[in-house]
């Protein structure tokens, strides 16, 4: 299957995420159908003409209609809906998700999934600090990377689709990682960040430190607001790869805190200059 | 001591903050002198203005009538400055500094100071990532905090004098705390947030992570690229304080990591919860 705007696609879980999939599409032309919880989201994505249809219910025809289906739903929702639903997926639809982990997913649904129905799995590397399909937005993507994350059961064309899926939806870089490099990845990037903010917004009681913060702390610490039940279920969804990198973390740490300790202070200027090597390198390839 | 621009200003060391200290206060037309290492630094701010005269030398007639001396050096320069040429200072003078650490450095200078000289010690909580004099702006302090770190041996006046100054520089909050107080606050707010960005930086030698980096770990590694010369100085001079905070992030860090280990959602979700919380309380009261 290549995309092209015959195609009808039916988004699964229109929030910010869906949502956004729904706008960026609509600019092309394509059929959207929608299946979520609220009938105010789907009322208010007809109204904006981001959707041609929506149902809470599980509409066969909306379903057996569809050439491509998106999954924007938790982990464990988007599971349990393909091991109940799967049967009235069309026959030939290939299906992708938005899942932030991969490699406890991936294999889970392909294992159980119908021959005659593929799944290729992708990340969109993308969110805001809002959710609902109110804030969605057509350009969340610009600027952005989609990580496609095949396994030995997909199929070449399926590849292909996904990640020219990924370029219409506006991503800035669409790439392909295995879901175990993209787990790994995941969990030093983001997941260990996300345990780094949350750990130092929550280790200090001193009081009046508001008054006294200053941007680093406020970088450190913007992503310390979080969607509990979303990111502890991707924590655990990650454990083995996230356990690994805070482990790293921790050992990194403990060296720092055995240098200051001892003064070894050519020790903690050698840590230092390499990580401002590090660190430029980093904004140069921005 | 009251600060009026009849008084005599003097800066030992012209670089980013001297420089900015001398924009600000030319600004009320103070006679400014300083005494730096290059002569470049004092050509450049005698061309732009912002001092009257300067010297690569100690220059005893300057120093010693200098109503007013801003100390903007590294910690042990400071303190080496004091134990060999206090003698040269006005009898009646006021010295200030800008050290970002007060214990290790406020007590020790007080008490090799000479009767007729004060020292209040002052942090102007304000950087940027480049140095030297050519750097400097005048309205570099907007925005920023100014602390004011008074002991038992200062006088009321000499308190007051300096938040006038911290004022007259431009922060937006003038604040005093204890050198205590001032090095627990800096060691979690601002040298703990520099540890775990130098670690975060170095703990991971992934490569194409760059690829993939997105805002989260660009807002905590933005630090990273640090002096190491300066910070590893701050650091030793903070030993105690920093050490302490760092076990305190270390012991938070590690009950996360326990939870995720024995997949305790709902103590994640609790902490994550109370992150979330605290970190709004951060952005109400910028």
């Amino acid at each position: 299957m290549i995309v092209d705007v015959s195609k009808k696609v039916l988004i699964v879980g229109l929030g910010l995420l869906g949502g956004s999939y729904a706008r960026a599409l609509k600019r092309f032309g394509f059929h959207i159908s929608a299946i979520t919880l609220d009938q105010s989201s789907i009322d208010y994505a007809i109204g904006e003409g981001i959707i041609d249809e929506g149902s809470i219910d599980l509409d066969e025809r909306m379903i057996g209609e569809a050439d491509l289906v998106i999954f924007a739903l938790y982990p464990h929702v988007f599971v349990d809906w393909i091991e109940r639903n799967q049967g009235l997926l069309k026959s030939g639809a290939l299906i992708t998700d938005v899942t932030g982990v991969k490699s406890s997913i991936v294999y889970r649904i392909q294992d159980v999934l119908r021959e005659d129905v593929e799944f290729i799995a992708a990340h969109p590397m993308a969110g805001r600090e809002v959710s609902g399909v109110e804030n969605s937005t057509a350009d969340m993507f610009v600027g952005a990377n989609y990580i496609v994350t095949p396994t030995s059961k997909n199929s070449p064309d399926a590849i292909q689709t996904c990640m020219e899926l990924g370029r219409l939806l506006g991503f800035s870089n669409v790439a392909t990682l295995t879901p175990e490099a993209h787990d790994e990845m995941i969990g030093f990037l983001s997941q260990l960040t996300h345990c780094i903010a949350i750990t130092l917004m929550t280790c200090n009681d001193m009081e009046d430190l508001e008054k006294f913060t200053g941007d680093s702390f406020r970088d450190l610490t913007r992503i310390a607001k979080i969607n509990d039940q979303m990111w502890s279920e991707l924590f655990v969804a990650n454990k083995g790869p996230l356990l690994d990198q805070m482990d790293n973390f921790i050992d990194k740490f403990n060296e720092l805190r055995s240098m200051l300790e001892s003064e070894d202070i050519e020790g903690m200027r050698r840590m230092m200059r390499r990580s401002t090597e590090r660190r430029v390198a980093f904004d140069r390839k921005k």
